[in-house]
């Protein structure tokens, strides 16, 4: 597969997870009497990286997210010169998503961002969490899902139910994290919305990039000692 | 497979979205204290295009969707010759869906039809999002569906995991966008409660042809190059 | 397998069937605040029979329905000599599973029965619905609650999935129709927590073996015509 | 696979089991006005396990759970010499992820434990259920969700599919049960947030012990006849 279809596929997953995710936050999840509440939201996020890694993963892989690519990099999974190139597509894309999101939910009278599901901690956390509290739980999430996708892409594991089990453990460590920093566990959607919350969310967005690579990078050597066969 | 065969799979399936996806909205979704909410109708719909994915698939395909006849068409794998008889088989399937809702959803005293969940924009957008959201939206939800259905069927992809990943695709379609335009994305849905509520939602229903079809063959073209082997 | 273990696993399927699907109704449903809804109802009752598919399909085929014990003799997919031990092992496993399920809900202060998640029509339905509105719901349910499970056991599709297919059909069925019926689509069910409930769900129950059982006899007619091979 | 990566999965499974489950209790169950409620506990319970079962199941079996371990002993699928190693792990695992739930939650001003998902009976029961019926259901829920467990891992079941069986079988078995007790089926996570909770946790612990070891037992003899060969 070429580079640029690699690019492409990484581009517009990544659009989706932000449009979808952070559009179910954005246009459903207070939706008077009826809203999806968290757990839709939870859902979506979930359900936009299954969906994707049907449509894209023979393609790219579908990291969606920086924090992946570094993690399979580290586990040795993904080769480190295209490691770059992946994460440029993946901004470029959550940004795009979050533009199509500012497009479609400016259309409604009264329209504010009211935060556009940007991550944030201290007073921009959802619960009032604070920073130590936001920086543990995005490492130790960030880990728990490059465990999962890690083991569930091992050679081992049934390789075609893979998308189910890395697409609901976003949607589980959404069930959990939500609260606490808005989830992040991904440096590009992250920065997609921060682009047009702007404000404390650019001031914010440094532990949204810290967090999950070190995560990540952690589990990216856990998993070579777990899964590594005995001599 | 015989046309006929085909003709009456995509019937039996479209009725089924209807009858399933809107049904839940128009008798569950908002059911005192209890009710389902936008969560569970659009766990409903995508579940309509699970179930008959598995129990259809193999007869007609199951594209239960005037604009998926139309973007398989365009990425190359549906003959133009069967579009015309599967758009009508479709149709008339959504048409036999609303009107065994209808005679179901009448059946309790003081009913009315109250939108009969059909699709709007303006004043009819649930969250009353512009004319202008509402052609965004559907389009790019519709594209993406497109995308997802190509590439879960690609023949890189697991075949027998293709219906999970689209029905929960359409739920997740739902999850984002019911607020904008009650979520369309399928003409033939559109049009089977739109002739039982009438009025607006057949006025507006040009919209619900338009911008699916639009989406559908975007991403058909799209993925024709996305997902064309390299030479 | 001899018939004895067939038995059995039905025994203890429709025992998980209405300790699951009714339990989640009486002890979960409406509890304060963070009560599971409907929702947690249809999804409760579905995945009884997805977990049992996975489970036991491999002993009896996990019927756990007499209505689709018929549509599969109807369909050609099942002896007919067996019908009759696999309808009592379904039903004396739903009264088994009511009984359980009494004896946790009875170890709460003030418990009263309220209905035990029977079900009903006219005044004994949830949402107040007709007694035609009722039949004509439960006959088109269980029709394509059987399509469902004929398609997904077609030897053309995907063996693999058709508990998916199967339990997540049953939750779709849910989705609509609670607020109708209370859902029965199934007599052993309905039996099964009525033994309990007594009176007018004793006097109703009549309908709730005839109509799933004509929905599924059609059904077995409809896809022996729909899923044979063309000559 | 050596023995310590066994136990370093088992750890790290059960790590998450808890943390992930009694975590969304904690933190998103009951946030204000778009909480999760017992639905989204039931759903992060279940997905803790389906995702760990693809992550580390090619590993250790992904038990994360003494009664599992046990049952699967009596059923004849696990060597009585890895037993105490193993719950040994999956309560250090389970302590482990309750004390980083304890370091996030208390990051919230006005932190309290209020119960920290501990399970319990009488005035310790969500709904004020008895001893009695947290014993029976107890019991009967962990010798159901050890049938599914025999059952689905029978070498005539679907191999790939049987993390999704398990996993969504917890997920049911919460649907119905969180009243009663907060559902435990597992002495690792009960005594995991016993730990941090004590006083009447721990206290209560000895149910949440003795009840799933005895239904988990009693589904191992019951399996060994219901899913043996005839001769």
């Amino acid at each position: 597969m070429s580079l640029s279809k690699k690019l492409g596929a990484e581009f517009v997953g990544t659009f989706w997870l932000v449009l979808g995710g952070c559009g179910s936050a954005v246009l459903a999840a207070a939706f008077p009497d009826v809203g999806i509440g968290l757990l839709g939201v939870a859902l979506a996020f979930g359900l936009t990286v299954l969906t994707m890694a049907y449509a894209i993963g023979h393609i790219s892989g579908c990291h969606l997210n920086p924090a992946v690519s570094v993690g399979l990099m580290i586990g040795g999974r993904f080769p480190a010169g295209e490691l770059v190139p992946y994460v440029v597509a993946q901004v470029l894309g959550g940004i795009a998503g979050a533009a199509v999101l500012y497009v479609i939910a400016s259309g409604q009278a009264g329209f504010e961002t009211a935060g556009f599901a940007s991550n944030g901690f201290g007073e921009h956390s959802p619960g009032g969490y604070t920073l130590t509290a936001a920086l543990v739980c995005e490492i130790v999430m960030t880990f728990m899902f490059l465990v999962i996708i890690l083991g569930a892409t091992d050679e081992r594991a049934p390789a075609a139910l893979a998308p189910v089990a890395i697409g609901l453990g976003l949607t589980l460590i959404h069930l959990i994290s939500i609260p606490v920093t808005n989830t992040s566990v991904n440096p590009a959607r992250s920065t997609g919305v921060a682009f047009f919350e702007g404000g404390w969310a650019i001031s914010q967005l440094w532990l949204f990039w810290l967090a999950p690579i070190v995560g990540a990078a952690l589990a990216g050597i856990f998993y070579k000692w777990l899964g590594s066969s005995d001599d």
